[in-house]
Order: structure tokens, then sequence, then C-alpha cells
């Protein structure tokens, strides 16, 4: 018996074994969609997602994690990673196992096999989702990570990626979301056209973030600060009743990071919002562009 | 004579001439320090480049561009780079060479050796500079660049790198300013101390973006609105008097991205800025949470 009292399975060795080349598979696109699975890697992603794991059994939830595998030093170092894993299968395994097994030089002792999340925009929408980031096409991992991350900040409801993004399972995605991807619903695979409709059904506003958009952003954060902070809150003119109120329960659309949102994207949108440059950059990288319109809507609706 | 009325040199077509090794070796931090040059890879950052250095020509500044290389083919495909190029040297090479000078594995035809910046922060304090942004170690190259972009986005008159951040010229860290670059003076290799006596002489506020830090971001933001758009102005308490005030010269401290600023960079700022977190993310990566700090100070001094 080992410490937590589960029977101690033999240590994994075999860095050939069939079973290790499965899990090492799984940074490839196929091997996931055929299991449903991915790997997180390293003990900060493991501890995030043993955590979301213990949150859905205590609701009832579909399980987060299938299996973890970890050195002993690992768990002899970080044993509150052992605790958390109560419950879920956890087995031994050298450092050579560990390294074939992962996308990165070195994870550090410990990998999760991750269900991938059934989460559906119908079930998010069901639950009074307020703010939703929407990503149209974003190609590149790390931008998606950095999205998710700060819609987590954000304290978003939810992050949707349409059928043809970039997948948020794989081994780059799943890094740079830094542990978010297990702090929020993540919608996958869903048709553009099916997210806009689900929106729209559920009463949100939806933004499209836009560099040639003809409503800026920072009028509309003007707007709902004096709203938020001033008894009359009257300060606008006849053209501001038009405007959105960031208040209101929004889906924000992001775009490809090339392109930006297509034409047929664009008028989806009830509005195009423009974040200002104050400078000479040409552009904003969809990262940062997020960040700043996500924010601007939790300052509005957590005022 | 070429169609831009320039002597035609022999092209370059050896990827093992000494010319094309020292090129090369501006990869490497000795070669950058040694020549204080390095360089700029692709159509677009060669062209935010040549802009950058027709600009300083035109205002007798310091050469940004010490000579490009190109192939026929880049240089038909975008004539206006050739254009832009003029009064720069330019040689023409193939393919081979422009890949075996490179960093990246594609250049797309055109690279440039670049005059590492000469800017002082003296000199962007004596042109009256209202934002500016403080890297204090931060290490990842990718960071570094976000947090340039952010700057130039928000209008920020500098970046300042301390000594032991990471080498903003190096290839990966170029590449992701995606042009910002050379938008906005980047002074490095400056002491803290030495930076910190030079703002606070210039009657900067000085504040840290610290995620424990006892100022809220949104409050600032939501008592500059307030300043801004309601006649009165008033709606603070007596204890408001005591916050800055974002509309002010501001510098921005943003710290290592694993361990966030020291407790020696804490104490020499004149407040801590908390950027809120409405989700369960445990903090925001730098570039994030510059990019939120840079932009409340720009929409402040904007208004």
């Amino acid at each position: 018996m080992n410490p937590e009292g589960r029977p101690q399975a033999p240590l994994m060795s075999n860095p050939r074994a069939d079973r290790v080349r499965d899990v090492a598979k799984l940074a490839g696109r196929p091997s996931r969609l055929k299991t449903g699975r991915y790997l997180a890697e390293g003990p900060q992603a493991v501890r995030e997602a043993l955590s979301a794991h213990r949150a859905a059994a205590a609701e009832g939830g579909p399980a987060v994690v299938h299996e973890v595998y970890a050195t002993q030093g690992c768990l002899d170092r970080l044993p509150e990673l052992a605790d958390l894993a109560r419950g879920v299968s956890l087995r031994l395994a050298t450092n050579e196992v560990l390294a074939a097994m992962a996308d990165t030089v070195s994870p550090q002792g410990i990998v999760a096999v991750c269900n991938v999340s059934t989460a559906t925009l119908q079930d998010v929408l069901a639950s009074g989702a307020r703010l939703i980031a929407v990503l149209c096409e974003v190609r590149d991992p790390g931008n998606a990570g950095t999205v998710l991350r700060a819609a987590d900040s954000a304290g978003a409801d939810a992050v949707v990626l349409t059928a043809s993004s970039v997948d948020i399972y794989n081994p780059k995605a799943v890094r740079s979301t830094a542990g978010s991807l297990f702090h929020l619903p993540v919608v996958t695979g869903a048709e553009f056209g099916e997210v806009m409709d689900a929106l729209h059904a559920a009463g949100l506003t939806i933004l499209a973030a836009d560099g040639y958009g003809n409503v800026n952003l920072d009028r509309l954060q003007d707007l709902s600060a004096v709203r938020r902070l001033t008894p009359a809150g009257a300060d606008g003119n006849d053209g501001d009743a038009a405007l959105p109120q960031l208040e209101q329960p929004t889906a924000w659309l992001f775009g490809n990071e090339a392109q930006g949102l297509s034409d047929a994207e664009l008028a989806a949108a009830d509005h195009r919002v423009a974040v200002p440059l104050y400078g000479s950059a040409e552009s904003l990288n969809v990262g940062t562009a997020a960040t700043v319109c996500l924010y601007a809507s939790a300052r509005a609706q957590n005022g």
C-alpha cells in the first residue's frame, strides 16, 4: 500500500510500452479525436486539472481527469498532488517513461490524461451566461491560449472556438492556457452560424472586435462609467442611445490573427467595436485586443 | 544600373561567405554586443525598419538601418521596399544566402541589419514623456515583445528594459514585436536604480503592476472617467485624494513573469496597483497585465 492507501501498481519503467505510446500519441489530433482525450503536462496544469476534476465530481459532472502518471520524486516533492489525485487512477512511472509520454522536454515528473470538455453552448446559455468569448478561425495555439487566459481573468462564463479554429487541446495550446483551460467551460467544434443563432436567441449582444469598427470601445466604457458612477447617469447625446451597453450580457467575436473577422462574421454581429490605437502600431494582436475588450465588459458588469 | 539608379553589385550567391556568416552571427548576443547591430527579418519588419530609418534621417537622427539583403524575387513582388530602401545599402542575394543569414526558416526574401537604438532615458524624458513602460527582469522574448507592442498601441513614449531583462534584439523578441520595435524609443541596459531616480526627477508617477497591490486599477479608471465626464467631477471620498491620477505622466513597472516585481522594485514605486481578476485565474501573464494597465493610462491621458 502506498501512503494514500491505494494498492501499489508496479512501477512503469519501459518507455516503449504500448501504454506509453498511446499517451504520447495524444500530442496528435487523430488520437485526440479518436479517444476524446488529451494530455496536461507538469505540476501546474495537473493541479488545475485535478482541482477541476474534484469540483466536477462534487457536482456529479463528467470526469475531467482519466488517469495520472507521476514519478515518485514528483509526489515526494509535491505531496498535495497525490492528495488531490485521490479517486483518480495514479500510476508511478520512471522519468524516462514520463519523458516519452510528454510533448515538453521536461514534464517535471507528472502528466494527466484528461477528457475533452463535453460542455455545450446550450448548457452555458441555460446557466445564464453574461460574458462569452468566441474565437473565429484563430489559428495560433499561443494566441488561443492567451485569449482563454484573458477570458478566465475577466470572469467570462465560457470560451467558444468555432470549428475552423486551432485545436485548444494541442499540447502547445494547453500549455499556453496556464491552467485556465480547467477554469471555465470551453466549447469546441461549433459551427459559426449555429453559435450566432444560439447567442441571439439567448438575448446576448454580439460585439465584433474589429480594427475598422465604427463604435469606439472607449466611448462605450465612458458611457458605462457614467451610468455607474453618477446619480443622474445622463451624459450621452441622442446618438448614444443606439450604442451597446457593456453592462448587458455580451458575446465578443475575435477573428483570425492575419485577416481579422470575415465579412460574414462581421455581418452576424450586432455592432463592430474598435479598440483605439493611440500609437503607431498598425493593429493589436488578437490576444491584446481580447484582453482589452473582455476587461472592459468585466468592469462594466461587475460595477 | 538597377531600376533605383543604384550601381548593380554582384549577386551574393555563396551561403558560406564570411559576410553571410557575420550576418547570421547576429542571432547571438556576443555578436550583437560587439557590433551594436541586430537583424530584422521578413518584409513587415524590414518595411517598419526602413520607414523608421527615413523618419530618423529627415530629423538628422542616427541611422536605423545599416544594410539590406534581398532576393530579386522579393523586390519584384514588393517594389515599395526597394523604394523605401533608397539611400540604404541594398545587396541582392540568393534564397540560399538569405536562408543562411536568417534565424527564421523562411525570411521571405529580405532581411535588414539594423543599428541598436541609442535612445537614452534622458532624451525621452527631456522630450516630455507622459507614458513609459519599464520591464524589470522580464525574461521571455515573446512576453517582452507583447509588452512592447501593447506600449506602442497605447501610444507610450518609450519602453525601458532594465539591465537584467531579456535582450529585445534577439531574433525571437524582434519578431514578437511585429514592427513596434521601430515605432517608439527603446532604452536598454539601464540600471534599475538609475531609471527610478530619473523618472522621479522628471516628475512621473511610478506605478508598480502588482497582483497584490493595495490600489485597484478599476477604481483609478472610475475616478478618472468621472473627472473627465462630469461637470463637478466630484465623486470620490476623502481617501481618494491620496490615489494616483491616471491622467498624470506615469511610468508603469512590470516584473518577471514567474516572481513578479521584487520587494526592492515594489518599494521604489509610488503606488502598487492591482489589475482585478474577475475569474479563477491565479494571475495575469505580464503581457496581459501590461496591456490593461497601459490602456488604462492611455485612455485617461487622451480623454
